[in-house]
């Protein structure tokens, strides 16, 4: 267990009004902290009781005399712990005041204010959880769907640290081959040696194959979909719009402190995050296109995963419908062709052919046609090839998709060189590399630098 | 004890990403829920474990066979709980989704979503905590300084439950007065008692006058100080904002779910919560005078409760100044004189002359001149006459003013009753009025709409 010398101290629950607040301490003082500004009902302190006990009292400010909130306390001794420190809670009254003057309280009497994810950082360097699991944690915590949070809790219950360390087994086996043959044998490499180096070097290489063909929809189902409808003035955006938000079963709540400046719209579809970008104005002037113009509408499109083109069926088309349908060529892109319940006037033919291998959906909005069409489709976007719905182990991590890719192009090198019998050094190597990048997910592997970042991105408290 | 035979939950933490999220359960079925639901590390029940004991495990989908997420909960019996019912708690991850997911499940089982302040006004219904304290806890929750704050638990532990009590105390016993007086004596009513009754009603009065005082500045504590700046272009509005911004101990952070159309600021000057009403933009523009006009200044002096009115003292009067100062009339109004750095060309005495009674303060943003002398002058308009801003007893509450107004008019009824030797039935009514309305302070003599009513402004999950 590393050592870490100070005691932390953050609110652990979101800001705002609510039934409850909580001050979290963890470290050697945690106890020590508390006991001087709590007393039990019964006029005890805390470490008087149980661990584990949730003990009802006030928190009172020792120098001035004056009680500062009713409260309930438990604390828990050092290696039973999130952090494997001793850690004390005081859950207080919710709302802005009440945690602040505790938190307040607790850093005079000798705590530090933590650091974003300080705690889970903690948990990490004490073994508690390997690196893969720290980040689930706050993949638990910004989940966007059900789906996602069920992801994340597998990866949090160690699901891919698990696989992960299952192939590094594989390769430190390799690795311990490779150097016996190189110490015993001064002549050729024999057959036998080649043959299984291959034969594992490949099973490594699927496996990591495997993994890395579940990082787009993984990615997606943590960071949603970002998308953008676009189509000419009175084309059914907006109504294309309110119709998701019907169908979609759980409007996730905006996080507070974003931006006020661009508003989004955050749809859940079969557990898919799907964040609809409204550039300025879907829902209000129904002009985007007039609007922004055909140059704007490229700007957009690079911020998006999926460009929902929507086309009046009962219209000619303009030239701009075919700019646009220009610019999203190299766009994951829907098109949709709306007002079927009119008659047609659009050239779809010419639609087809400048929208190549694009998916292609007639809907009437008026006469809530298509719909389930557009959810399906936007699934199939989500989940291609042999990743499906159900799975529940993907790597949703962009950082493990980096690593993995590495990874991947070492045992790549790896079976290259066994096939052209180049020298066990040289495939030794490769070897040595994959099982590093594969190290860098589950944190065994992995800089100082790049720790402290990733725990940067936690929220306070966790 | 009332027998209410439903059990409720909630989530009680603030919506947000955070480290720990909370669901609440209260009533008879809360601990067979948790049992169907949660298992320990150590595969018990909860149940199985002692009251109070903080136990680690999960909770899982017993339809599903899905574990839901990794938890501490912990569990009281009634009565020895905030609603003295059986309570459980559970601490999930923070975030949108295990919140929720939690909450769907307990649901499910056999709980009732809970109304707003339901479990409060449980603890009120059961008698653990009375009207005035019930309104304390949200006062609480709500507060926005550390001042406010301590206002209301002084309220939550009773301050100003016993100064209610112990005045109907007192008319209480001039009521058991009256009837003996009425049940012995057929002739004239005697001295003594008359003299007894004049004497027991004037300290009565005087006791709720006392109360009343205090309203004004616990009203403003309470709810903020709602606060225009107005004033032409240029005259340093932003500046003042941002140096006041400077000042601020603590700024609120704004709640959730405020609507995005009004931007407002929240400053904590020295202990007033002041809220800004920022006109639609007093930032950026700096025209608001011009932009809005001076009709659509009047609609904004009515929202406020103060109007800090800004003049440049470099430039002339100009027609609009002198038709704002106009407006400005009825309403507490802070003028501040800013360039005082710059040479006069403004005819203050003019100002004078329209604005009689008003507090004018020269100041210069630009060198930092007579901030102190503006947050005095804030300090000044909250507390006024003898209410001091260390008082910790004070009338937040606008349902309480106007109950004490009722009870201040009745026993001043009475008291002019005694002095014109009025029968004593005359005066008994009086007494019993007081009586009563000083009783739906504390909620003894209060009807239930007025309780469901006060219970319905609560935050869900307290």
């Amino acid at each position: 267990m590393v050592y870490i010398d100070d005691t932390i101290a953050a609110i652990a629950t979101a800001p705002g009004e609510a039934g409850i607040g909580i001050v979290r301490i963890s470290g050697e003082k945690a106890i020590n902290i508390i006991d001087e500004i709590f007393q039990s009902k019964q006029g005890k302190k805390l470490s008087q009781y149980p661990v584990r006990r949730m003990t009802y009292g006030y928190i009172f400010n020792p120098d001035k005399k004056e009680k500062i909130d009713e409260v309930l306390v438990h604390y828990t001794k050092a290696p039973y712990t999130y952090t494997k420190e001793d850690i004390v809670e005081i859950n207080c009254h919710g709302g802005f005041i009440p945690v602040k003057k505790i938190l307040e309280l607790v850093l005079k009497k000798g705590a530090r204010a933590a650091d974003p994810g300080e705690f889970t950082k903690r948990a990490f360097l004490n073994g508690r959880i390997d690196l893969a699991q720290a980040e689930a944690v706050m993949d638990l915590i910004s989940a966007k769907t059900d789906k996602g949070f069920d992801v994340a809790l597998d990866q949090l219950e160690g699901f891919l640290s698990k696989k992960v360390s299952a192939t590094r087994k594989k390769l430190l086996d390799m690795l311990a081959h490779i150097e016996v043959s190189i110490d015993f044998s001064e002549e050729d490499i024999d057959e036998v040696t080649l043959e299984y180096l291959l034969h594992k070097s490949e099973e490594v290489e699927k496996e990591i194959e495997n993994l890395l063909k579940t990082a787009e929809a993984g990615k997606i189902l943590r960071e949603g979909l970002n998308t953008v409808i676009v189509g000419k003035p009175n084309v059914g955006k907006s109504s294309l719009l309110n119709a998701l938000l019907r169908e979609a079963r759980a409007i996730v709540t905006e996080v507070p402190g974003t931006t006020r400046d661009v508003i989004e719209e955050h749809l859940n579809i079969r557990g898919i995050p799907i964040k609809i970008i409204d550039t300025a104005g879907i829902r209000e002037t129904e002009d985007i296109v007039e609007k922004i113009g055909v140059e704007k509408s490229k700007e957009f499109f690079n911020k998006a995963d999926l460009v929902i083109f929507m086309l009046d069926i009962s219209t000619p088309l303009t030239r701009e419908d075919l700019q646009i349908l220009e610019l999203t060529k190299d766009k994951k892109t829907l098109i949709l062709i709306n007002k079927t319940d009119l008659p047609q006037k659009a050239d779809l033919d010419k639609v087809k052919e400048i929208a190549v291998n694009k998916k292609m959906i007639k809907i009437s909005l008026v006469e809530e046609k298509g719909l389930e069409a557009v959810e399906d489709a936007l699934e199939d976007l989500v989940y291609t090839g042999e990743v499906k719905a159900k799975d529940r182990l993907l790597v949703t991590n962009v950082r493990h998709k980096n690593s993995l890719e590495r990874a991947l192009a070492s045992i790549q090198d790896g079976v290259s060189a066994i096939k052209k019998k180049m020298p066990l050094d040289f495939v030794e190597v490769d070897v040595k590399n994959t099982w590093e990048a594969l190290g860098e997910i589950t944190g065994d592997t992995v800089a100082e630098d790049i720790i402290d970042h990733i725990f940067k991105n936690f929220c306070i408290g966790k």
